[in-house]
């Protein structure tokens, strides 16, 4: 059914898709919060109009210019903002984007508070997990010197705070996802209240990370959950028991291209150039390598999996200790390879190759990386 | 001087790029073996056309039709040929472009030598270090055997043997090199003697790699040498020692967004899709973490290196131990990355900006992905 797609090449199960969005929209429809994706993972304007978010979240310029060319008119850009970049989110807004942005240091506030033009809304990054960027919340002082900045202007408008438990992509137990997830929502409603209790406007309560988002039990107090790469599911997901594997919706199609048998080598045209360099189940009690390899349609083989990644050569092999049989292939013969980080490894190509629900390709959707 | 390009770019130092190439190109000269440069580092039209080498090496397909098109006649594509993509192998030298395949397996040569069309020039691949496919030399039968298919086409002729001692990325030690050199041209020359033992033709005997062509002592029997990385340079290549930090062509600018000043920490707005996930110098005595920073002019700071790397965020951070100062930087500030492995960090951009012999940026070149 796949025999026409050249290999290398980037396959999303749509309906696998779909469900996946389905379910965490409707998850956090029954916690009364609308959800921001972020289309950092999926970078495409077909999947854009398929979603239709009255709001996104981005993680470039590029990102929010082209969506905003396709359509997007409510974008929160969620990377700290370089005091260069502050020209193209100005000409964005311009053309009718309400683009935020964020900022989480007197530096970065007071830059884009003096910058030249109408007012930027922005928010403030709140630390809620020692993971990354963003102010503490107990660090009332340098929140509030932040806000009033913002508040300040000319260039500037306080528009709320953010946050990101990027830590709990290494939470493996549930209830400790579900504290990770209170932990990122009453330090963001802490942040917001210092902000509200010294007058200052806090609009915007963001929090968000695919973990989090599907482990809150109570979202009060927030505005909105941020979450990306839940569209398509990937491997650390699975491997943390946020998803199963079966969710996952993004594979990469390659072919056998030999065999060192001695070795329990299998050899395929996919090597890191189209599966990324993550090795984001490194840690994991079970460690996928570069991916876990199933068969053309989708069906993983016992531990089967990349166990090494040159620039286009992948070898595939059993997990070490496996007790399984290495599957019979042939040069020529197609497999899937599911991936450790969808963000990633959909980065590494140009266009998905769209499966539809009898599992041949219904359409080829372009993608975009890039600043 | 750099403060007009949009951040996180790919800076290429063209005088630095020039120096590495005629390095090589010089050492190999003194051997008495021509270099088959390969593109898949660069993936630049430009890059080519600066260089205008008389035969090139390719990783996909892609870069073979896309060097063609710029002119190149001679290329070998040298990753094992997945049966469904001899097609396009027959299209390119109907357009007048010898293009070379490689086979391993008696599968591969079989499906090549049945296909339909004009005879294709094949060489065997020979696995002189273990690292990944080819026929071992001592397997004569195994050599024999392919080299019968191949010669008795009717798609396909022999070309001769190639081999590729990607071991040698990890030998830490001069002398070592020199010997793993003459490993993979003992084990090239082998297998042709085999096969012009037995009457078959073995005009080509390639060997090559970035750290073997520069180790080699002797290349006797050896028509052409390959190799890479070399062009550009990179942390492992400089960390194995075959070049000096200071040799490294390639980097990736980047602004500073931000701090976490109690746990030491710059942010700037390059994580792995501007550096990639390679993590080449892990195993290293010196762990260069996701790539060395130098200041905005391309000087190195005493050991601060990127420590992690999210989709867009990158932490610097001093090494682990070191005694160095962190340096002061303020948000707005621009800084280089030097890459682990400059072919998968080149990979993530598209095109580079070309740093003149002043410092300055002189020219920007598209450079592409794909299959």
């Amino acid at each position: 059914m796949l025999n026409t797609v050249p290999t290398p090449a980037l396959l999303l199960d749509r309906p696998k898709f779909e469900r996946n969005v389905a379910r965490l929209q409707q998850r956090l429809g029954g916690l009364g919060v609308p959800l921001r994706p972020h289309m950092k993972t999926a970078k495409s304007v077909d999947i854009l109009r398929l979603m239709a978010p009255a709001a996104i979240t981005v993680s470039t310029l590029k990102e929010a210019e082209v969506f905003a060319d396709a359509g997007a008119r409510d974008i929160l850009y969620a990377v700290g903002i370089a005091p260069g970049k502050i020209g193209r989110v100005r000409a964005l807004r311009a053309g009718g984007v309400d683009l935020t942005v964020v900022v989480d240091s007197l530096d970065a506030a007071s830059a884009l508070a003096a910058s030249v033009g109408d007012p930027v809304p922005a928010l403030i990054e709140v630390d809620t997990d020692g993971h990354r960027a963003g102010v503490v919340p107990e660090d009332r002082e340098q929140l509030l010197a932040i806000g009033r900045v913002l508040d300040g202007g000319p260039g500037s408008t306080l528009r709320g705070v953010m946050t990101h438990a990027g830590g709990s992509y290494g939470v493996f137990d549930e209830a400790a996802r579900v504290q990770a997830a209170e932990r990122e929502r009453a330090g963001a409603v802490a942040a917001a209240d210092t902000l509200r209790a010294a007058g200052l406007p806090c609009p915007v309560v963001s929090v968000g990370s695919t973990p989090t988002a599907h482990a809150a039990r109570s979202l009060a107090g927030i505005t909105e959950m941020r979450a990306g790469v839940y569209m398509f599911g990937d491997l650390v997901q699975a491997g943390i028991g946020v998803i199963g594997v079966d969710d996952i919706a993004l594979s990469v199609l390659a072919s056998v291209i030999g065999h060192q048998r001695e070795k329990g080598w299998i050899l395929v045209d996919a090597g890191w150039m189209a599966l990324s360099r993550d090795r984001g189940t490194s840690g994991h009690r079970v460690d996928q390598g570069y991916g876990l390899v199933a068969s053309a349609d989708g069906v993983p083989w016992p531990d089967l999996i990349v166990t090494e990644a040159n620039q286009e050569h992948g070898v595939l092999a059993l997990r070490p200790g496996s007790g399984a049989a290495l599957p019979e292939l042939q040069v020529g013969d197609l497999v899937r390879i599911l991936p450790n980080h969808a963000c990633a490894t959909a980065a590494q190509h140009d266009r998905y190759q769209v499966l539809g629900e009898d599992g041949g390709v219904e359409a080829e959707w372009p993608r975009f990386n890039g600043w």
